[in-house]
């Protein structure tokens, strides 16, 4: 008889759940919930106008996910809830946010309503850039061995820095949070009532790795003496292994959600890295993008040897035996979809629903048809700054080449060429330093739905691109997961490989570079490599000049 | 008895006459034709797909623009046609066509119907850079020393790099013309019968004084041997002074037209140079800046010292006694519209359009709310290359400090700023090199219409700016000098100082820089200056290398 698990996925603006045979991962339903509260850009549920950098969100919506999506996918598959074995759940990640003693956010009470501080801090709230640069000067001038395994530098977007802002900024908060806590476990607490960290987000964003712990008390303590005492109080549940089950959901929410009774849940996982079972990847030399708001690569070493600028590298960070890279891109969908909403003509947008087609799916017609290089633009993708490998938030988008014969299809091309060639940074830069890539998988609703850009993606990088899982990757890789997490006597996998090699889905098609295109992409690369030296490397500091101006 | 003169102005999109009463020059009615055939941006008449750089137009417009604006104006003014003296006309430049013997257009032959080398280049066509190229590099082997006149270089925007493009690459149009002409010379002929060259355009765009003439036939040859052939069969109509009058209109003309028998034509002027009178400019020290389409500054000089990077400097070039000096920036009002036209989204259109307003005027609103350095945004105001002081129209825009909060009100205001940027580029250039500039007067229609934008450059500039004339304004200033041209005795005046001190519109408004907003372009300013050396001086060429990646 089949079983079944729900693979959960809260991403940037929706949370999703997905419904899949353990059998061979074919989904059989998904329920999409988007975030009634979502804030974006600023815009804040507490009232307060808050710096262009930030980005809260509301638990609410999280608790709303649940809700709507999970006895929904259910009821859609038509399966018998009790042939479900596990759910997986995996989220942004660092989302962090305070709770107390007993498990609620300190947003929902009443005194901390206008707090901004007491809501959720999303992956991409850059807030906490001083804070971050902080801990980094600490970490370089205490020689501390950790800060090779991320990079050289502690980004504004981990869980430390975010906790540091609080503790500067909002001491009431820090005062009467209990534990910070990625939402993922806090999600994970709401359903089963245990609170526990989950292995991957203790490792990739809280600087935790599994030979030796946490940074020591005397560099915390050189950074802000409260942050030493906040490590031992505040950061204090338990660090669960991966591909383990955390707990079973309790009564009351099997009721409420209408899930079987005793379901486990298994230990969650960050959403970019859910997505490596998802794409079949079980093998070293082999790199994933997901292709969404922002863009993540994850590739699999069988050595650990430290790589400037990326993310982070754990060992058993997503697959057991193997170290697992992580490096980014901070935004991809993000940009192309500011220029969408912020540049785009009305003509256009009219000329789209004459011809019933999406703007973006009409701006790729128009922009497919241009040669590479025809447009003479080239840009520095750092509208949300760059993550990997300068890991630099103060960083701003560029875009070079306009003449009044410019078009919003060129630009449109030259923002997608420029993400491309980003990417290309971190994969040289992966390669320059010892982690081979020779294989590449794309994930994530751009690789789905954006043939134009994968092509581009293929010609700059000059590497075939396959194209793998759905635009719910992590949604499947977190299902996949919790499938061998719960193991084969109840009906799911006794290995992470078995149920990937099961359950994954694999390449659904390959965009092959063209020769003639690599040609062009390889001079344009080279402009854009010596304007990301120029503007990145301290040459010419004007963004961060401009954007301290802008903050005065 | 009152009198009357008329200006005729032939801008880059229409054509306008004014009459005004010589007492004191009040306009008492104006009248505008927009070209019907228009060939802005590549679009041609000749049904051919030009490169992007091109700039053509049709000369019927211009025949049109005589019919519809000169019955017009004079019929609304209501004065009685014999009390008007004088026309002048001024025109765009170097605006060039080729003519036959009759003084046709070889355009309008229909061999010629579909070359497009037969049709008028208009000022901006940036189709012969390679030649201009080629004209500067044999006058700095070979010494010329004409070339400190003109900045150092020959620009692709002259009549003479466009000569040599037809020569080479329309070896047939240029067999069968018999003159290449300012499109000014060839309205006067076409009014008067009579051919002949104004002053202003031989020294500003034909390499013309009139102290050594044109240059050498050995520099001629070294470029190209036809075209030293081409200096003499096809330039070779007389060239006529400023302030005197070309001829008077033929009977034909002033029935068709309805203009008085016998009246007199004023040698034409070039239209920005045409600002100078009309704005009351008659002392050294002074500088106008026309802010149209494009911008123009016009600086009096006692003195005639080389500058690096103008236009051009000539002897008595607008008003007797002086040296004027040209220098430009290749895209102002153009860039503002490019953006506009290209890179707003529909709400911003359809909230204009709720209040009544015009689209520039409600970004305008939002923009001027904002405090200067606020946008984080910096721009190269390449559009169009660079006229001064780079003389590169290889050059192209680039726009930076870009994010996922960019609003378009930033950009505008960006694009707005970028080009005071420029033009003090322009005026610190002059200063280093010896021309004072004591006064600076703004005219045309930005500097009418745009108060956020006057604001911006008093506070870039750091000095008061004095609005005059009307956007009218070089209509205005031939009228003025065509009133000087026909004398005291026929009820004009005996002086061009004498007619502007009588006609001029005098300062209307002054914008007087603010000291803190002063303090922040400084720093602005400062970054501009630095990435305008970066990419304008040979640091990195990536523009000129787009460029001809673009056109492979």
């Amino acid at each position: 008889m089949s079983k079944y698990v729900i693979g959960l996925d809260y991403g940037t603006l929706s949370g999703r759940a997905v419904l899949v045979d353990v059998k061979d991962g074919r989904q059989l339903a998904s329920s999409v919930y988007e975030y009634p509260h979502a804030v974006m850009n600023s815009e804040i549920p507490c009232g307060k106008k808050l710096p262009a950098d930030w980005s809260l969100q509301h638990p609410k919506d999280y608790l709303e996910v649940l809700e709507k999506t999970l006895p929904d996918v259910i009821q859609k598959s038509g399966v018998n809830k009790s042939d479900i074995i596990a759910l997986g759940i995996d989220f942004t990640s660092s989302t962090v946010l305070p709770i107390d003693k007993n498990g609620e956010p300190l947003c929902f009470r009443e005194e901390f309503e206008t707090e901004p501080h007491a809501y959720v801090k999303l992956w991409k709230h850059h807030g906490a850039q001083k804070q971050a640069d902080r801990m980094t000067r600490a970490a370089v001038e205490m020689n501390e061995p950790w800060l090779v395994n991320y990079g050289g530098k502690v980004s504004s977007e981990w869980a430390l820095p975010k906790l540091l802002e609080v503790i500067e900024d909002a001491p009431g908060v820090y005062k009467a949070m209990d534990e910070w806590v990625e939402a993922i476990d806090w999600v994970s607490f709401k359903l089963t009532g245990k609170l526990i960290r989950n292995y991957c987000a203790a490792g990739y964003k809280f600087l935790w790795n599994k030979h030796t712990g946490f940074p020591r008390d005397a560099y915390f303590e050189a950074v802000h003496p409260v942050l030493k005492e906040a490590m031992h109080k505040k950061v204090k549940a338990p660090i669960q292994e991966l591909v383990s089950v955390a707990a079973t959901v309790t009564d009351e929410m099997a009721v409420k959600l209408d899930l079987p009774k005793g379901l486990p849940v298994c230990v969650g996982i960050l959403d970019a890295h859910g997505g490596v079972p998802a794409v079949g990847m079980t093998k070293p030399g082999q790199l994933m993008i997901v292709m969404g708001t922002s863009g993540c690569f994850m590739a699999l070493s069988e050595t650990g040897a430290p790589v400037p600028g990326i993310c982070g590298v754990l060992e058993d960070g997503i697959l057991p035996g193997y170290f697992c890279y992580e490096a980014g891109q901070s935004c991809m969908g993000d940009q192309y979809a500011w220029f969408v909403k912020n540049c785009v003509p009305a003509v256009y947008f009219e000329e789209a629903e004459k011809r019933g087609m999406h703007i973006q799916a009409y701006l790729t017609e128009l922009a497919e048809k241009l040669r590479p290089g025809e447009s003479g633009l080239l840009a520095l993708d750092w509208w949300n700054g760059n993550r990997s490998i300068l890991v630099d938030f103060d960083l701003t988008g560029m875009l070079l080449g306009l003449t009044l014969q410019t078009k919003a299809e060129e630009i449109y091309r030259a923002l997608i060429e420029s993400t491309a060639y980003g990417a290309r940074m971190i994969i040289e830069n992966f390669r320059e330093n010892g982690v081979p890539v020779n294989e590449l998988f794309a994930t994530g609703g751009i690789s789905q739905k954006n043939a134009m850009a994968m092509q581009i993606y293929a010609d700059v990088l000059n590497m075939p691109v396959r194209i793998a899982g759905s635009d719910q990757g992590p949604a499947l890789g977190s299902a996949i997961l919790a499938a061998a997490a719960v193991g084969g006597e109840k009906g799911g996998y006794d290995s992470a490989f078995d149920a990937i090699r099961a359950m994954a889905q694999t390449e659904q098609k390959v965009y092959t570079p063209i020769p003639q295109n690599v040609l062009v992409y390889e001079q344009l690369f080279a402009e854009y490599r010596k304007l990301h030296d120029y503007f990145g490397r301290g040459e010419n500091d004007v963004m961060k000049r401009l954007k301290k101006l802008r903050e005065e």
